[in-house]
Protein backbone atom coordinates (compact mmCIF):
# COMPACT_ATOMS: atom_id res chain seq x y z
CA UNK A 1 0.00 0.00 0.00
CA UNK A 2 1.44 3.32 -1.04
CA UNK A 3 0.42 5.11 1.89
CA UNK A 4 -1.58 3.76 5.02
CA UNK A 5 -3.62 6.14 7.23
CA UNK A 6 -4.96 4.21 10.39
CA UNK A 7 -8.03 5.80 12.08
CA UNK A 8 -8.61 4.54 15.74
CA UNK A 9 -12.43 4.71 15.70
CA UNK A 10 -14.94 5.95 18.72
CA UNK A 11 -18.08 6.38 17.31
CA UNK A 12 -19.94 3.84 15.37
CA UNK A 13 -18.56 1.40 17.97
CA UNK A 14 -20.20 -1.67 19.86
CA UNK A 15 -20.63 -1.60 23.24
CA UNK A 16 -20.57 -4.63 25.52
CA UNK A 17 -23.89 -6.14 24.91
CA UNK A 18 -23.75 -5.11 20.92
CA UNK A 19 -25.20 -2.00 21.28
CA UNK A 20 -24.01 0.82 19.16
CA UNK A 21 -21.86 3.52 21.26
CA UNK A 22 -19.46 6.17 21.40
CA UNK A 23 -16.33 5.59 23.48
CA UNK A 24 -13.93 8.48 25.68
CA UNK A 25 -10.66 9.14 23.77
CA UNK A 26 -7.96 8.01 26.13
CA UNK A 27 -4.27 9.93 26.33
CA UNK A 28 -2.66 6.07 26.37
CA UNK A 29 -4.60 5.50 22.67
CA UNK A 30 -2.99 8.34 21.64
CA UNK A 31 0.54 8.11 22.64
CA UNK A 32 0.73 4.34 22.11
CA UNK A 33 -1.20 3.94 18.64
CA UNK A 34 1.28 6.81 17.60
CA UNK A 35 4.20 5.08 18.30
CA UNK A 36 3.61 2.19 16.52
CA UNK A 37 2.15 4.10 13.53
CA UNK A 38 5.61 6.42 13.29
CA UNK A 39 7.49 2.83 13.75
CA UNK A 40 6.07 1.02 10.75
CA UNK A 41 6.29 4.61 8.85
CA UNK A 42 2.32 4.95 8.33
CA UNK A 43 1.08 8.18 6.15
CA UNK A 44 -0.88 9.19 9.03
CA UNK A 45 -3.03 8.29 12.18
CA UNK A 46 -6.50 9.72 12.69
CA UNK A 47 -8.11 9.68 16.39
CA UNK A 48 -12.03 9.80 15.21
CA UNK A 49 -14.94 11.09 17.42
CA UNK A 50 -17.59 12.99 16.87
CA UNK A 51 -17.54 14.53 20.07
CA UNK A 52 -15.96 18.20 20.30
CA UNK A 53 -14.80 18.57 23.61
CA UNK A 54 -12.80 15.22 22.88
CA UNK A 55 -11.55 16.79 20.20
CA UNK A 56 -10.86 19.49 21.79
CA UNK A 57 -8.49 17.48 24.63
CA UNK A 58 -6.77 15.64 21.69
CA UNK A 59 -5.87 19.27 19.94
CA UNK A 60 -4.14 19.76 23.57
CA UNK A 61 -2.11 16.33 23.78
CA UNK A 62 -0.36 17.13 20.06
CA UNK A 63 0.09 20.66 20.92
CA UNK A 64 1.74 19.56 24.41
CA UNK A 65 3.70 17.26 22.51
CA UNK A 66 4.95 19.55 19.36
CA UNK A 67 5.47 22.65 20.30
CA UNK A 68 5.26 22.18 23.88
CA UNK A 69 7.48 20.89 26.88
CA UNK A 70 6.93 17.59 25.89
CA UNK A 71 8.56 18.40 22.32
CA UNK A 72 12.02 19.35 24.68
CA UNK A 73 11.74 16.72 26.86
CA UNK A 74 11.12 13.86 24.49
CA UNK A 75 11.72 14.92 21.05
CA UNK A 76 10.78 11.37 19.59
CA UNK A 77 7.49 11.25 21.05
CA UNK A 78 6.94 14.48 19.55
CA UNK A 79 7.89 13.01 15.98
CA UNK A 80 5.77 10.31 16.25
CA UNK A 81 2.54 12.43 17.29
CA UNK A 82 3.67 14.89 14.16
CA UNK A 83 1.02 12.52 11.80
CA UNK A 84 -1.52 12.18 14.77
CA UNK A 85 -4.32 15.09 13.78
CA UNK A 86 -7.92 14.36 14.97
CA UNK A 87 -11.66 14.27 13.11
CA UNK A 88 -14.98 14.02 13.24
CA UNK A 89 -16.37 10.85 11.73
CA UNK A 90 -15.29 8.46 9.15
CA UNK A 91 -16.87 10.21 6.14
CA UNK A 92 -14.43 13.06 7.00
CA UNK A 93 -11.42 10.92 7.33
CA UNK A 94 -12.00 9.40 3.64
CA UNK A 95 -12.19 12.48 2.63
CA UNK A 96 -9.01 13.60 4.20
CA UNK A 97 -6.91 11.02 2.72
CA UNK A 98 -8.50 11.48 -0.68
CA UNK A 99 -7.69 15.24 -0.08
CA UNK A 100 -3.89 14.69 0.79
CA UNK A 101 -3.02 12.07 -1.75
CA UNK A 102 -5.55 13.06 -4.62
CA UNK A 103 -7.37 9.98 -4.78
CA UNK A 104 -10.18 8.03 -2.44
CA UNK A 105 -8.75 5.41 -0.09
CA UNK A 106 -9.75 1.67 0.16
CA UNK A 107 -11.26 1.68 3.34
CA UNK A 108 -10.14 -1.63 5.38
CA UNK A 109 -11.15 -2.82 8.44
CA UNK A 110 -10.43 -5.57 11.39
CA UNK A 111 -12.59 -7.41 13.78
CA UNK A 112 -12.15 -9.58 16.32
CA UNK A 113 -15.58 -11.67 15.27
CA UNK A 114 -16.18 -12.94 12.03
CA UNK A 115 -17.29 -10.11 9.37
CA UNK A 116 -20.83 -11.03 6.54
CA UNK A 117 -21.02 -9.01 3.81
CA UNK A 118 -17.63 -6.97 3.23
CA UNK A 119 -15.07 -9.24 0.92
CA UNK A 120 -11.72 -10.69 2.45
CA UNK A 121 -8.35 -9.37 2.07
CA UNK A 122 -5.08 -11.20 3.22
CA UNK A 123 -1.96 -9.37 4.45
CA UNK A 124 0.23 -9.84 1.46
CA UNK A 125 -3.09 -8.40 -0.91
CA UNK A 126 -3.19 -5.42 1.02
CA UNK A 127 0.65 -4.86 1.52
CA UNK A 128 0.58 -4.79 -2.19
CA UNK A 129 -2.12 -2.66 -3.20
CA UNK A 130 -1.16 0.04 -4.79
CA UNK A 131 -2.57 3.38 -3.64
CA UNK A 132 -3.95 4.91 -0.66
CA UNK A 133 -5.42 2.91 2.03
CA UNK A 134 -7.58 3.98 5.35
CA UNK A 135 -7.59 0.67 7.98
CA UNK A 136 -9.95 1.61 10.99
CA UNK A 137 -9.93 0.04 14.53
CA UNK A 138 -12.71 -0.08 16.79
CA UNK A 139 -12.46 0.68 20.29
CA UNK A 140 -14.90 -0.24 22.89
CA UNK A 141 -16.01 -3.92 21.59
CA UNK A 142 -15.24 -3.20 18.07
CA UNK A 143 -16.46 -1.33 14.85
CA UNK A 144 -20.34 -1.20 14.65
CA UNK A 145 -21.85 -3.97 11.62
CA UNK A 146 -22.52 -1.54 9.10
CA UNK A 147 -18.70 -0.34 9.17
CA UNK A 148 -17.68 -3.27 8.99
CA UNK A 149 -20.15 -4.45 6.13
CA UNK A 150 -19.22 -1.12 4.04
CA UNK A 151 -15.49 -2.00 3.90
CA UNK A 152 -13.36 -2.18 0.93
CA UNK A 153 -11.64 -5.23 2.58
CA UNK A 154 -11.59 -7.13 5.99
CA UNK A 155 -8.06 -8.14 7.56
CA UNK A 156 -7.81 -11.64 8.93
CA UNK A 157 -8.90 -11.92 12.91
CA UNK A 158 -5.49 -11.89 14.53
CA UNK A 159 -6.21 -15.61 16.74
CA UNK A 160 -8.97 -16.83 15.26
CA UNK A 161 -10.53 -19.76 17.34
CA UNK A 162 -8.50 -18.96 20.51
CA UNK A 163 -10.31 -19.25 24.05
CA UNK A 164 -9.16 -16.02 24.49
CA UNK A 165 -9.80 -13.29 22.24
CA UNK A 166 -9.32 -9.69 24.05
CA UNK A 167 -6.38 -8.07 22.82
CA UNK A 168 -6.10 -4.62 23.14
CA UNK A 169 -6.84 -2.39 20.56
CA UNK A 170 -3.43 -1.06 21.17
CA UNK A 171 -2.14 -4.19 20.72
CA UNK A 172 -4.56 -5.57 17.53
CA UNK A 173 -2.71 -2.33 16.34
CA UNK A 174 0.40 -2.90 17.13
CA UNK A 175 0.37 -6.87 15.34
CA UNK A 176 -1.96 -5.77 12.30
CA UNK A 177 1.08 -3.36 11.32
CA UNK A 178 3.91 -5.73 11.89
CA UNK A 179 1.61 -8.28 9.88
CA UNK A 180 1.19 -5.55 7.14
CA UNK A 181 4.97 -4.87 6.97
CA UNK A 182 7.65 -7.12 8.98
CA UNK A 183 10.94 -5.76 10.06
CA UNK A 184 11.35 -4.66 6.52
CA UNK A 185 11.86 -0.88 6.25
CA UNK A 186 10.06 1.54 3.69
CA UNK A 187 7.47 -0.79 2.72
CA UNK A 188 4.78 2.17 2.84
CA UNK A 189 6.88 4.84 1.03
CA UNK B 1 9.06 -23.37 23.73
CA UNK B 2 6.49 -25.69 26.04
CA UNK B 3 5.49 -23.15 28.87
CA UNK B 4 6.57 -19.63 28.06
CA UNK B 5 6.94 -16.96 30.72
CA UNK B 6 6.92 -13.61 30.36
CA UNK B 7 8.74 -10.65 32.43
CA UNK B 8 8.29 -7.37 32.67
CA UNK B 9 11.32 -5.45 34.53
CA UNK B 10 11.51 -2.55 36.07
CA UNK B 11 14.71 -2.65 37.51
CA UNK B 12 17.53 -2.86 36.19
CA UNK B 13 16.64 -1.04 33.23
CA UNK B 14 18.06 1.91 31.49
CA UNK B 15 17.11 5.52 31.71
CA UNK B 16 17.26 8.45 29.05
CA UNK B 17 20.70 8.79 29.23
CA UNK B 18 21.10 5.19 29.86
CA UNK B 19 21.96 4.73 33.47
CA UNK B 20 20.55 2.33 35.50
CA UNK B 21 16.97 2.82 37.03
CA UNK B 22 14.15 1.21 38.71
CA UNK B 23 10.50 2.71 36.92
CA UNK B 24 7.26 2.77 38.27
CA UNK B 25 4.67 0.13 37.36
CA UNK B 26 1.60 1.43 35.54
CA UNK B 27 -1.91 -0.01 35.49
CA UNK B 28 -2.07 -0.52 32.09
CA UNK B 29 0.99 -2.21 31.54
CA UNK B 30 -0.65 -4.86 34.03
CA UNK B 31 -3.62 -4.91 32.02
CA UNK B 32 -2.47 -4.66 28.09
CA UNK B 33 0.23 -6.95 28.56
CA UNK B 34 -1.84 -9.76 30.52
CA UNK B 35 -4.29 -9.35 27.76
CA UNK B 36 -1.81 -10.18 25.56
CA UNK B 37 -0.13 -13.22 27.12
CA UNK B 38 -3.26 -14.76 27.86
CA UNK B 39 -4.29 -14.21 24.11
CA UNK B 40 -1.38 -16.23 22.81
CA UNK B 41 -1.95 -18.77 26.03
CA UNK B 42 1.75 -17.88 27.82
CA UNK B 43 2.08 -19.81 30.66
CA UNK B 44 2.44 -16.64 33.47
CA UNK B 45 3.25 -13.03 33.53
CA UNK B 46 5.38 -11.48 35.70
CA UNK B 47 5.36 -8.03 36.82
CA UNK B 48 9.41 -7.64 38.45
CA UNK B 49 10.13 -4.93 40.43
CA UNK B 50 12.23 -4.57 44.12
CA UNK B 51 10.06 -1.88 45.17
CA UNK B 52 7.42 -3.38 47.82
CA UNK B 53 5.04 -0.47 47.63
CA UNK B 54 4.39 -1.24 44.03
CA UNK B 55 3.89 -4.94 44.33
CA UNK B 56 1.27 -4.16 46.85
CA UNK B 57 0.21 -1.91 44.38
CA UNK B 58 -0.01 -4.80 41.78
CA UNK B 59 -1.44 -7.28 43.95
CA UNK B 60 -4.28 -4.75 44.64
CA UNK B 61 -5.22 -4.58 40.92
CA UNK B 62 -5.15 -8.00 40.95
CA UNK B 63 -6.86 -8.84 44.10
CA UNK B 64 -9.47 -6.51 42.57
CA UNK B 65 -10.12 -8.12 39.07
CA UNK B 66 -9.68 -11.73 40.33
CA UNK B 67 -11.90 -11.71 43.06
CA UNK B 68 -13.72 -8.23 43.52
CA UNK B 69 -16.48 -5.93 42.11
CA UNK B 70 -14.04 -6.53 38.55
CA UNK B 71 -14.45 -9.70 38.30
CA UNK B 72 -18.00 -9.31 38.03
CA UNK B 73 -18.27 -6.93 35.47
CA UNK B 74 -15.40 -7.64 33.03
CA UNK B 75 -14.95 -11.51 33.62
CA UNK B 76 -12.62 -11.88 30.41
CA UNK B 77 -10.10 -9.33 32.39
CA UNK B 78 -10.04 -11.88 35.53
CA UNK B 79 -9.18 -14.13 33.05
CA UNK B 80 -5.83 -12.68 31.67
CA UNK B 81 -5.04 -11.41 35.31
CA UNK B 82 -5.35 -14.76 36.64
CA UNK B 83 -1.64 -15.57 35.64
CA UNK B 84 -0.33 -12.55 36.32
CA UNK B 85 2.08 -12.26 39.91
CA UNK B 86 4.22 -9.80 40.95
CA UNK B 87 7.62 -10.80 41.72
CA UNK B 88 11.04 -8.64 43.26
CA UNK B 89 13.62 -9.22 41.07
CA UNK B 90 15.07 -11.61 37.85
CA UNK B 91 16.32 -14.34 39.84
CA UNK B 92 13.13 -15.21 41.89
CA UNK B 93 11.07 -15.28 38.59
CA UNK B 94 13.68 -17.71 37.44
CA UNK B 95 13.77 -19.64 40.47
CA UNK B 96 9.53 -19.61 40.55
CA UNK B 97 9.41 -20.91 36.61
CA UNK B 98 11.99 -23.51 37.57
CA UNK B 99 9.45 -24.23 40.76
CA UNK B 100 6.66 -24.44 38.66
CA UNK B 101 8.09 -26.34 35.28
CA UNK B 102 10.73 -28.38 37.63
CA UNK B 103 12.99 -27.21 34.98
CA UNK B 104 15.23 -23.65 34.98
CA UNK B 105 14.46 -21.84 32.15
CA UNK B 106 16.00 -20.46 29.11
CA UNK B 107 16.17 -16.66 29.58
CA UNK B 108 15.67 -14.64 26.45
CA UNK B 109 15.50 -10.71 26.17
CA UNK B 110 14.82 -8.37 23.54
CA UNK B 111 15.87 -5.15 22.59
CA UNK B 112 15.76 -2.66 20.38
CA UNK B 113 19.63 -1.95 20.57
CA UNK B 114 22.60 -4.54 19.14
CA UNK B 115 23.56 -6.75 22.01
CA UNK B 116 26.74 -7.60 22.83
CA UNK B 117 28.04 -11.42 24.09
CA UNK B 118 24.64 -13.01 24.16
CA UNK B 119 23.75 -15.69 21.87
CA UNK B 120 21.03 -14.65 19.11
CA UNK B 121 17.91 -16.89 18.60
CA UNK B 122 15.15 -16.37 16.05
CA UNK B 123 11.57 -16.36 16.40
CA UNK B 124 11.53 -19.90 14.91
CA UNK B 125 14.27 -21.68 16.37
CA UNK B 126 12.71 -19.81 19.85
CA UNK B 127 9.08 -21.34 19.32
CA UNK B 128 10.82 -24.87 18.48
CA UNK B 129 12.25 -24.97 21.84
CA UNK B 130 11.64 -27.70 24.22
CA UNK B 131 11.00 -26.53 27.93
CA UNK B 132 10.50 -23.69 29.95
CA UNK B 133 11.95 -20.37 28.95
CA UNK B 134 11.36 -17.00 30.43
CA UNK B 135 11.22 -13.73 27.93
CA UNK B 136 12.18 -10.53 29.47
CA UNK B 137 10.84 -6.81 28.54
CA UNK B 138 12.15 -3.88 29.68
CA UNK B 139 10.84 -0.78 30.68
CA UNK B 140 12.27 2.71 30.85
CA UNK B 141 14.69 2.49 27.64
CA UNK B 142 15.20 -1.25 27.56
CA UNK B 143 17.01 -4.06 30.11
CA UNK B 144 19.94 -2.70 31.33
CA UNK B 145 23.05 -4.12 29.86
CA UNK B 146 24.18 -7.00 32.40
CA UNK B 147 20.41 -8.78 31.52
CA UNK B 148 20.89 -8.43 27.96
CA UNK B 149 24.46 -9.74 28.06
CA UNK B 150 23.75 -12.79 30.69
CA UNK B 151 20.81 -13.94 28.69
CA UNK B 152 20.44 -17.56 26.90
CA UNK B 153 19.42 -16.24 23.28
CA UNK B 154 18.82 -12.27 22.32
CA UNK B 155 15.46 -12.48 19.60
CA UNK B 156 15.88 -10.00 16.43
CA UNK B 157 15.20 -6.43 16.78
CA UNK B 158 11.60 -5.99 15.58
CA UNK B 159 12.44 -3.01 13.26
CA UNK B 160 16.02 -2.99 12.89
CA UNK B 161 17.14 -0.06 11.04
CA UNK B 162 14.06 2.28 11.12
CA UNK B 163 14.65 5.81 11.19
CA UNK B 164 12.05 5.60 14.09
CA UNK B 165 12.85 2.73 16.45
CA UNK B 166 10.38 4.05 19.46
CA UNK B 167 7.49 1.30 20.30
CA UNK B 168 5.76 1.12 23.38
CA UNK B 169 6.37 -1.84 25.34
CA UNK B 170 2.89 -2.92 25.27
CA UNK B 171 3.47 -3.00 21.17
CA UNK B 172 6.58 -4.92 21.41
CA UNK B 173 5.56 -7.72 23.89
CA UNK B 174 2.62 -7.66 21.28
CA UNK B 175 4.25 -7.76 18.78
CA UNK B 176 7.23 -10.15 19.62
CA UNK B 177 4.49 -13.06 20.60
CA UNK B 178 2.68 -12.79 17.40
CA UNK B 179 6.05 -13.27 16.02
CA UNK B 180 7.06 -16.51 18.17
CA UNK B 181 2.85 -17.78 17.57
CA UNK B 182 1.43 -15.95 14.78
CA UNK B 183 -1.98 -17.09 14.58
CA UNK B 184 -1.80 -20.87 15.70
CA UNK B 185 -3.64 -22.38 18.87
CA UNK B 186 -2.39 -24.13 21.52
CA UNK B 187 1.51 -23.73 20.27
CA UNK B 188 2.38 -22.87 24.04
CA UNK B 189 0.61 -26.17 25.27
Amino acid sequence: VSALYLGLVHHPVRGRAGETITTAVTNLDVHDIARSARAYDLAGYFVITPIEAQRVLVERILEHWRDGAGAQRIPERSEALARCATLDGLETARREVERREGRAPLVWVTSARAVQGAPAISYREAAAVQGPALLLFGTGHGLASEVLEEADGVLPPIRPGAAYNHLSVRAAVAITLDRLFGDTIGDSD
